[in-house]
């Protein structure tokens, strides 16, 4: 394409306060034809089993995304928006309290996006959304080596009424329904208390690799990021961060708080090391906005993951 | 019955933060066995079609009541807990994110209270719950008179999706189950801006009463206390009191807020001015606790409301 | 102009938290052209003597605009947005901590407004932009016939450092410039301490016609409205509504909040019986948004006399 | 005195967020010698049976108090700050945790108010410092009539482990010793639900003219003025200002709030129209900071409120 | 014993938000017979000397309990609730503004789940409630080994007016009593500015081993979990948890913040290390949550270090 | 000099809460006649780009540090208030909205500082403040050497209307007009997303040496101490620390919170393991207290970063 990429507003000219905020002050298209990548908006939180309100993430990790620039200078000052073609293209549609029906129309929005030619880089919603994204994603790439950030497994079986649907069942589904292959699959960071005694072992058993927070510091962050890498090599890559996956003090609005995770900067240290993902969609999931404080770090720190899953996209292209 | 009545704690023996908050204070009981009334908290925002969070609903309204003392000055100093056996019976359980089977679970314990012979005071929940209390009570009542308090009518047809059960819906779906008698019923405090310009008239024309906040203000208090009266007369009555009634100022924490309406004063001297109805079910809905001030008024005023409910159904078991 | 004019999103079919929130889920335009009222958001607190913050007031009052419905039963359930071509056009750029340039700026974005032919409706900001919109709209229309809703009268000389512009001077500056015809306009709702023993009779002396918060209650809300439109009648009007006008109770998140002032359904009232006016161009000023509760009571208030203002033009253009 | 009298500093020449908060920017002065009214903080919540942390109130009023303007349009226009000396002397000391011992400390502050000659204007703390304050002005001026605003009596006997001195109990204990004389005396506000059914016949009984919120609403406004100036005639005054008088939606950060009492309006209309007290202590009490919203509007309307208790001493000196 | 021990409810089955919150939705009984550890609330703050409202803390923590799975999988996937007996006895009384007597009430409460045969496991309260628990516990057990996990010694001899009974005393008191071995105890996370050069050296001269935050970063975790070992081998153990130990991103509502700890996480890997004590009560102490945000971070990491306590002692029972 | 230095009051005698809030509860002084070091608040925003409120800051820093003590054991147990003459000198006045009036005012006043002899130990205000304070340092002390904490570099040519000056430049400006030595100075903490790819080769254009967050990890705290102080060893210094260094975990109300930073601790042990500079004068800058969750730990942490500072110059001063 010989025009000139879309590009964020230039902050150094207009205040980033000025004008209304999509996702680090992108344009806004209604598709995401020509595109190599498009944010989307997934407001749901009909799956949440405890706190609600992840249905008004979207809109607040854009408002806090405003804070962001463009360049990133952890994979080589990569000009993201020079490298690829983003756009911020909205949210798709939901049926509050109606989880089925949602994940319906979710997976359509997303489909659309991945028919487009363009990677979906989600904004939740609840954690059920991912399985709505798997489905768009694999259906067109096969099964998806997942790289699943998370202070819990989200392998349950059912939840309350034996609802197989939910943000505590997704990976055991998408193992079920085959779109996503457990033995290129890794989930990284539970912890804390269990429902049960496998709670653990029964993502183990699904064929998951797991590394719990504890693994992670024993490990090393090196080590965590080549075990990434060698866990989904050659196959095609959805990463899903769940933002409880860090700690509370700098997460504070996420729907199941679990105390004694990474901080941010160990968090986004990790994402920094990460090379060579082939990333055919990924989201950040689970921050509900009411129970941040008025400086909106979760948000903020939503946002900047995101940020650095689009680098990770664009250094990948790059080569 | 001989035995003492089950009373609140005496918060001039025993300070009000002391021990854990059931509704001001009451005895908690597994059943309504025994009761001539009974609290029963309806946690579910399954249906709420904007803001969410009303299931923790029921237990802010709790921990704002332990302010609440048992004589009201209003009814002739009346002793509610001397009149009335009443208990805090706790929550009927939910399924988040599935509406319909949630309406099952909610009118299944509901129903439990009815049929234990005491009416049923619940706590939202967003205003679909009243759905489930209606069908529950209606079936051993028969059609009931409503007195519906909130600022909208929720007399729309369908939601997203045509989806025909949310909170915006109960009071047409409850005149086509026959469970409402709208001729023997009014709604009060209908204000603000309209998605269509039929908002009022489609209750109008399903045979309901319809008081907007102007009119109440133009009618005076004493004149809708009658009107209330008169319009339920001889009927089996359901009071539902969605917080959005009253203004956002002292309502700031519910679902949909409409500006302009009643003072928390005017709010109280219509409820304590109502006189005669024969009350077989009450409720309060829509508080969102996330959304209120470290004040709590939001749910202070909800417990209040339904202090003043209580104090209406001794009174009326008192003569 | 022969096509659909542009309406916004329809809440029933999609959830209002679904999509970046314009003004009352508006379309959103670049510019004014074809429009009969271009919303126009004016973030500036360069001007403001006390608390700031009013920078980030239009994209609150966007947020909580979702909330509205497009119908307005007041004036005889006028669709406005079929009555009016009204789009969201953003934001006007402004230079923080230079207050000078600033006012040039947004004179400018408002100018652009009037030329394409369209009523200016614009979402502060701190008072002084104001006198921005005033000149801008002066230059086509000749003097202006202030409406003006406040605690304050806003019509001191000069602030720190000799100053001549700020928050707490454009209707002074306003009269100097020629822009303002003080014998058609009228300032209300001013109340409690004052600098000077002459903060009331220095606009009296410019010729304005002041009407207390007091006074209010003593004429009576019939009377105020008919004073209001006789002191403008035949001259093209300018209404500029400081959220300070209101108690803080409903309107805690203001530069400067004086206790004591109507409530949201009595400052309402006020606005709909205004009949009449030739509005060229209005506002709403003066949102804090960081000191407002999470009930965002003030930003609501705010878009909802923003909306009753474009009813009000609405109105008079279809007569 | 021939000297200029402290005054506050102009906030035309400086901000108001300038410098270190003193009640309406007033001079500090260490001690009350030469005034003719002192502002003293009562920094103590020892006394208060449910919500804690009016020890913070003092400094949380002064903070707010700094948006106030020195003259008071509501009595002729009087500047209080030439009609008066006045200046803020700090805070008493007090002993967290040990009631006893406070009422002590405060009553020794107090008294050295007392007799330097000034008039005690207090910022607590909750109730119970008034009986310190009470004590301090009587040993002078011989029994008080007290002008009460509060929704509750504060005339119980006994609270917790049978102890005499709290929140509750300051107008039981002040009759008792001899330095109120009730028959000169006269609450007004109570409201809501009650203890006991002789919560208001208590203080019946003890010879105090008792108005409900209820009464100030059927007899107006003046007549509310003119009982309390013709209750107190001839006496010598103590104005206590108990914040939960106002509604819950206009002062929220007390200790406890009882829903549906006066907006701000009605409140400041009250203070407004008495006339003729010949006031000998005043204090505002029971702000309980933490739990206001960050508008606070609580701690601003106290704020107000002891302004106009110090233009009602001015404009009684000045005659 | 052969029945069911008493357990948490199901949270796959039942929602957390379903039902009145007791600590990590355990049983509720009203004595401790029959259980091997009680959960008690001891809700005073009349010891605070700086912020207050800890009377609140054991509800918050409660509240945020709820969140907390049966399952420890710290100390080999230990079911707690198996392993023990225990169940939330709800709150000792108290009478707030006295100090000295609401001792005397904690220690008598304390001393019935002493005598009962079951650990007192209690959840403050501030700092001074420590002592009401060690002379309950003490009485039967003998002189304690104390492990203090604090950002302060808490061994001053007096505060103001010269009371020898506060928050910051109880540790000096606890040697004078006979109570506490110190030559057992250990103190750690001492650090931050000091009253006198003396603060750590008053400890040390009293016998305490003393671990400021520095040298736990200096030593590592394994060792001062052996350090804690080591002191305490063979004697009975008291366990007091002072929030304000964690630094204030993780902790914001404690009394007295200190900048500059340890993470939750870091703070959580040292009580999962410590192995073999021998506790006979323990304690979580000084959350003021009227000082947190939304997201009750602090509450659910006080929780959280309760439940480790629990798996402790169960870990050590099942030896 | 004889007489006993200002000092801070006791805490262990007064409560913190008692009293007007001054920096660490110093006396409060018009002037720095006298003083070593002087607290002065500079409290401007009008140089702020993103978001606002900082003129709040002073006060804000003043009322947390209430909770701070007097003894350093950092430095040898030092009593920074037996070795300094330090007092509170209120704040410098501004002219909000107007940025270069401001900056002469802002200079002006700190001059006077430096004038008598005093350290300027300054509570910012935006980041521009520091140019002011930096001319008037190097006017007599010559071109400084420049110890910057932040997580951006600041050395930006224009902002918006190509404005030279702004919370984006001073450090640029102070290049461009001698009064910082690069060569002589040292940057820290620099992390995140970039404007352009040369952010941080600017700055090494201009002299500057410049360690990233990722730079003081890997180098470890102690080789960074030894770069500052080998860095600027003979030279005169200032040190500038804006709060924006610190994770938004531990400091949210920032102006422009960057995700990833130091912690609390780590933040701190930096700063205490700093030798031997020869501050002439130093700031604490960004904090926007609006931002800030109530238990206002960006303000404590802002407090106890001034205070390490303070007893940095008393340290060098003793030897």
């Amino acid at each position: 394409m010989s025009e000139t990429p879309p590009a964020p507003k230039d902050s150094l000219a207009v205040p980033r306060f000025v004008g209304m905020p999509s996702f680090m002050r992108l344009p806004v298209r209604d598709t995401a034809e020509g595109l190599d990548a498009a944010i989307l908006g997934l407001p749901s939180d009909s799956g949440a089993p405890f706190r609600t309100g992840a249905r008004m993430g979207p809109n607040a990790i854009r408002q806090a995304s405003i804070m962001l620039r463009p360049f990133n200078p952890y994979r080589g000052n990569i000009d993201v928006f020079q490298a690829l073609q983003i756009a911020d293209i909205g949210d798709a549609p939901v049926v509050p309290g109606y989880e089925m029906e949602t994940l319906e129309w979710l997976e359509q929005a997303v489909a659309r996006v991945v028919e487009a030619g363009a990677v979906p880089c989600c904004l939740g919603g609840d954690h059920s959304v991912t399985l709505a994204e798997l489905r768009a994603v694999a259906r067109r790439h096969g099964p998806l080596a997942l790289v699943h950030f998370d202070s819990h497994t989200d392998t349950w079986d059912t939840y309350f009424a034996e609802k197989r649907y939910s943000a505590g069942t997704p990976f055991l589904r998408a193992v079920e329904e085959g779109i996503v292959d457990p033995h290129k699959s890794i989930q990284l960071g539970m912890r804390g208390s269990l429902f049960r005694s496998g709670d653990i072992t029964q993502s183990l058993d699904l064929g998951y690799d797991v590394v719990t927070t504890d693994a992670i510091f024993e490990m090393g962050i090196d080590a965590v990021a080549e075990r990434i890498a060698a866990r989904t090599a050659g196959a095609p890559v959805f990463v899903t961060f769940d933002m409880d996956f860090v700690d509370p003090s700098a997460a504070p609005a996420v729907e199941t708080p679990e105390a004694g995770g990474p901080t941010a900067r160990e968090t986004l240290a990790i994402l920094r090391q990460i090379r060579g993902l082939d990333i055919k969609g990924c989201d950040v999931v689970e921050i509900t906005p009411t129970y941040d404080g008025p400086g909106q770090i979760t948000s903020l720190l939503g946002a900047t993951v995101m940020a650095e899953l689009l680098a990770m996209i664009a250094e990948t292209r790059q080569r």
